[in-house]
């Protein structure tokens, strides 16, 4: 937390304002200059409300405010949930005095239940007069985010004089009923609206759409960027590549602080025909149950690797895969190679465990991040009403 | 097991060969008449040397034989493995004074390990010696496949005079390296090879195809039909129905009997516009780890019920989905329905859990069939070798 830097003319607040019992839950994230703005969101047919609303004001391209509260979802709420978003973002934008359609809205919590709408409206005049630039604002808005998180999750990069400030919250949809991740990314930088949702939609690839705590897209996922111009003109390569790195770094946060998780897994897909095939492949040895659960007992499980891989696509064939765990050979020329399985157990007794596959077939490549299957997850997720 | 039924000119016989330490682990199922046969393989990329072997020799579309091991699939074993595949399907052929091509070889056991070929031909001529039609031919070699399971999977059916037989095995891709889903049917009824094809892929795709235990298509999944055409000339539609009835009480049997589970799970979604999206949206709600869990904790969960279903299709959206639990209406016009939440979990403490969508769209269905994720699930797949 020590490097944490705002960027120019951002002022955050957030707050408890009763949603949760005790821990913060409203956050206000604004900017007196309208910014460039860019989001991608779930692909969940049943999209909570506030996803929808947003979807609707960021066409524009521009925005001035993101409002979240955390607790409750205001998904599955029907007509209800609509009209609570519609009034949040009213609210927000008359306590602002900015137009209704520069405020974005997301929510994130337990799905099906009503949102409180009175005590958010009833706290926006204290929360916009508590704005602030200092690294408390940006730690109270942190953490206002969160619902089972154990920890905040805040990345910031300089690249010259621009900076990007990240925030995150999420832990997989592992609590019960709870949805899911939210990421917010605000930057001074001098980019125009195609290169802010292009760099975006890279980075969000590369990153958030390459993570598997338990494969399932909830109804409130959200990553949103504003850029508000303030500070230098800056090289959109740069700029993209800065941006995925932030994203992969939070990324790797969320799975680390997975309810249950012990370990993270790290898969590494190299020499593919192309980045899609890289990607996918990736992705499904990391969301393999088989694979996760090897994963957490410590057993290099070759079967488990190359069947989830295989599972995946049919560009497995070809020159013959290689795969290796924690740096030691484990397949190649389409059978299993001989290796010290005490030995490799013991490495993968570490907190961070590698999978890389070598396709042998082309020069793309692609890395999925997700974490170990243990039973304290299952216990967790079992034991809601019971 | 009271009304298992032979049909007409088939043979088996299952004995102890030496790959496995006690169990039975070889099969010979063999009709003299050649058979029309066809056979649905996994599509996993990392198929095994005996499902390459089959793919090539069904192509004909016929059939005398099919001899299967378990204890070692014979997978990732590269040129060895094929090596094995095509002698274990010659001497096979020569005991019985068949052409090779009518051979079909399948194994089922651990991945990466190599085939004790000798154990498996020495042993030929005594299997072929012991080939018979009595019950005990039936169990035998309905034992002998069988690797993590805990029961014997056999059903029969009559339509009219002729007789469908199924033998199946599988309990997931659940055990350590344990690779996977076998399933044979024998009958006399008068098909040709187009039709058994059709009837076969049919059948498939609404049993073996909407299961999930885990996810996981294996390097071995086989499921072959031979039928010799001794009995009587059938109606299409009477086979095809009868044979996915079959195929649909064998996977269920696959489901009640995987590792770890306590619970079997029924998705049925009915008022879909297509097949596609109804077979779709029940396999993702049944293969969501959310939706498993909360099933084996007895937690009507309706966000993750309806996050999976939305997950899984865009299609979700239209008239506005309803859900219910154990026949109770969770979820109608977008919202979440008020009910009985103790009540309900209560009748979730049965072992039979049935989740239903009504899509209201249109006049199709499908159902999904799966299992919980338990701690027990967890325990067994992660200590393997710690």
């Amino acid at each position: 937390m020590e490097n944490v830097t705002m960027p120019k003319g951002f002022v955050f607040a957030g707050t408890h304002c009763g949603i949760k019992k005790i821990k913060k839950d409203l956050v206000l994230f604004y900017c007196k200059d309208n910014c460039n703005a860019a989001g991608v969101f779930t692909k969940n047919a049943f999209k909570a409300a506030p996803v929808k609303l947003c979807e609707k004001h960021i066409a524009s391209g521009s925005a001035n405010a993101i409002i979240v509260n955390s607790g409750i979802a205001n998904a599955a709420t029907g007509k209800d949930g609509e009209y609570a978003a519609e009034l949040t973002a009213f609210t927000t934008a008359k306590e602002l005095s900015i137009k209704k359609s520069e405020v974005l809205v997301c929510s994130t919590g337990i799905i099906g239940k009503k949102l409180p709408l009175k005590k958010i409206t009833s706290f926006l005049p204290e929360l916009v007069k508590s704005l602030g630039c200092k690294k408390k604002n940006i730690i109270d808005s942190a953490e206002a985010i969160l619902t089972t998180d154990k920890k905040t999750k805040i990345v910031s990069k300089k690249i010259g004089e621009t900076t990007i400030l990240g925030i995150a919250k999420g832990s997989g949809m592992i609590n019960p009923n709870m949805a899911t991740m939210l990421c917010f990314f605000f930057t001074d930088a001098k980019i125009g609206k195609k290169e802010l949702k292009k760099a975006l939609k890279t980075a969000v690839d590369n990153s958030f759409n390459q993570l598997s705590v338990d494969g399932c897209e909830s109804t409130n996922d959200s990553v949103i960027i504003l850029s508000n111009q303030e500070g230098q003109q800056i090289d959109f390569k740069k700029f993209s590549s800065a941006l995925t790195e932030s994203a992969v770094t939070l990324a790797k946060m969320i799975v680390k602080d997975a309810e249950g998780a012990e370990k993270m897994i790290i898969v590494k897909v190299t020499g593919a025909p192309n980045t899609k095939t890289a990607k996918k492949i990736s992705k499904s040895i990391v969301s393999s149950d088989l694979v996760k659960t090897c994963v957490h007992g410590c057993d290099p499980n070759v079967g488990r690797i190359i069947s989830a891989a295989g599972n995946s696509s049919n560009q497995c064939e070809g020159n013959g895969l290689t795969a290796k765990v924690c740096g030691t050979p484990i397949f190649s020329n389409w059978e299993m190679q001989k290796f010290d399985k005490a030995l490799l157990g013991k490495k993968m007794t570490k907190k961070e465990i590698t999978i890389e596959v070598n396709m042998n077939q082309g020069n793309c490549s692609a890395e999925a991040f997700g974490c170990d299957l243990t039973q304290k997850y299952v216990k967790f997720n079992s034991k809601y009403y019971t």
